[in-house]
């Protein structure tokens, strides 16, 4: 028998680690993608949000999401993890499969499951504010479709999806009225202002069973291939099979495929600090600041320098006389970077690669 | 008997490779001082040095002044200079106490030596032109007290010291008026105007005992300490008393002790591009830019950057959106500097060293 050390015996989490994380250059490759750096302290990103979540989710309920070619590190750095809690997709199809194949496992293990999807690689600021708007959102799901984490904007984001509400000052949770896409500095401005729009954190939770019908109901293409994927499960000598359908799965984010298109959300506003760590600039709004506005991680002297954001898996960095740069030292690479480039890095990486 | 690979028989080059390059920090080290840091290419300065002089001056000839440190690592650097040739400094003691000392040992060497002074961590432009600018030194030395070497001023720079001369539009080597030490900028810009200044480039010869001559003229205590020095030369058992003789010369360089109190001088003009190189801001003076103005020694590429500077003696540099910036990376540190900060590196060096 699973122990239940947190609430709700049904609730599981699913902890997305796809991705690759080409903004984390040099630091990040494909063999050691963002969810697996240790971008704010000696912990990986996803060892903290397994860290994280285990007093509320134990890790006997936490299932990784993960590529093939993560399988062994994912499994070095979450040793807690039973083995069979490993969700390998062999081959990175969006979030909507990756959730709807996920839904396989769980509705075969629990007939009632609750599934929590958190991505792998997000700054959160207070630990326990965050479990306690986790349970808000388990205690929201009864006669919702779905539960959504929303989190307060502080400036006009155009790198986040928003999600509008319909009772901005409602409590814990808010009927959900639109999702809206990445929008203009313009339009973000505005979703800024209005105070009925929040970022969309990319945390769900949903009943298993009612994903899979929104899946049905939304994506009748994913609801195909799952189906085929169904008695695929588990059986090693059909895994060529497996993967070739897999393969077939339509890509397509859940935000798109699913969750743009159901209605009876909820959403729960969060009360904790977040980022999604997309680029070394999150580095400054994540990690303490010297009085000078210089973020470091590893060893760094800053004289007559300010705003500045340093990286080292390596030896010292040093900084003198020089502002809002980005310096990284990792995998014996060094990168200096503008901060208001950081964005822009996977069009420095496609000019360092040569076309294939 | 020594074999003759070049002109004048009795022309002797001393290179003086003190100094400890603190503002080639972090490549530079107390162990491997900038003599010996392969700044402008593949080869250490002082090899560089060495190369360029032997077509001229063969290494049999060719006397290399050292502090007691670095005997090892310059006998590793130059292995074609004979083993007797390598005149070790106790303890450093500036420029007059390095030459005067060197004059000893070539005066029990060659009665009538010439001595060409060079120091050891210059960049030079063109080696051609420069053998026959010394050339015509040892040409212009009969009846002079000494000759110097100027280079035409293209900055008004305040790092350098000047010679002005009295005849600028004469041919080959023109009579010294005076040395003058570095001077503010608005002097430099008159200097500059004025055309009848010359950077000091720290190259002079004499006849030996010439030298000698002028320092017992000009700088009798040290001569006095020279004449304890002589019975000593050579003689291991009393290694203790040479080593304590050798420190209690003044401390004075050779141009303040000697040259801006001696007449009769003449100073060549050098006839290639020349720079002391005294910070990591020089390289951009002696090695090729890309079409921005970056300048690279090891492996870097730069995209959207201009005027930057980069140095590696381990993995590539990238540089992003970055422009008048200093990038080292050595020793296993990594340096980011203002391109107008290099001069003052020793400041920053100051504060990462604890007092002691």
């Amino acid at each position: 028998m699973i122990p239940d050390r947190g609430v709700m015996s049904n609730a599981y989490a699913v902890i997305m680690a796809g991705g690759r994380g080409e903004r984390f250059w040099p630091l990040s490759t494909d063999l050691v993608p963002k969810p697996f750096l240790p971008l704010l302290g000696p912990k990986s990103l996803i060892q903290q949000t397994v860290d994280r979540l285990q007093p509320l989710i134990p890790s006997e309920r936490i299932l990784i999401s993960i590529g093939e070619a993560h399988r062994q590190i994912a499994g070095m750095q979450l040793p807690q993890v039973p083995e069979g809690n490993f969700i390998v997709e062999p081959v990175g199809r969006d979030t909507a499969a990756c959730l709807g194949y996920c839904a396989l496992h769980l509705e075969g293990r629990e007939q009632d499951g609750i599934m929590v999807a958190i991505p792998a690689d997000h700054y959160v600021g207070d630990d326990v504010a965050y479990r306690s708007t986790l349970e808000k959102g388990l205690g929201a799901l009864p006669g919702a479709n779905g539960v959504v984490f929303g989190i307060h904007p502080t400036r006009p984001e155009t790198g986040y999806g928003y999600i509008q509400v319909t009772d901005p000052a409602g409590r814990d949770a808010l009927p959900v009225l639109r999702f809206v896409e990445k929008p203009s500095v313009a339009r973000a401005a505005q979703y800024l202002a209005s105070g009925d729009y929040f970022w969309n954190s990319g945390i769900f939770l949903w009943a298993n069973r009612t994903l899979l019908q929104l899946i049905r109901m939304h994506m009748p293409e994913m609801d195909r291939g799952l189906a085929s994927l169904r008695p695929l499960l588990g059986q090693k000598e059909r895994r060529a099979e497996l993967y070739g359908a897999f393969a077939a799965l339509p890509r397509i984010s859940i935000d798109f495929g699913v969750m743009e298109k159901t209605s009876g959300l909820r959403l729960v506003p969060a009360s904790f600090a977040w980022d999604d760590i997309g680029n070394w600039g999150a580095l400054e709004r994540a990690l303490p600041a010297d009085p000078d506005g210089n973020v470091a991680c590893g060893e760094h002297t800053a004289l007559d320098s300010s705003g500045c954001i340093t990286y080292s898996d390596a030896g010292p960095i040093t900084t003198f006389g020089t502002s809002n740069l980005i310096v990284v030292q990792a995998n014996g690479q060094v990168l200096v970077c503008d901060k208001n480039r950081a964005a822009d890095l996977k069009r420095l990486l496609a000019s360092l690669k040569p076309t294939s």
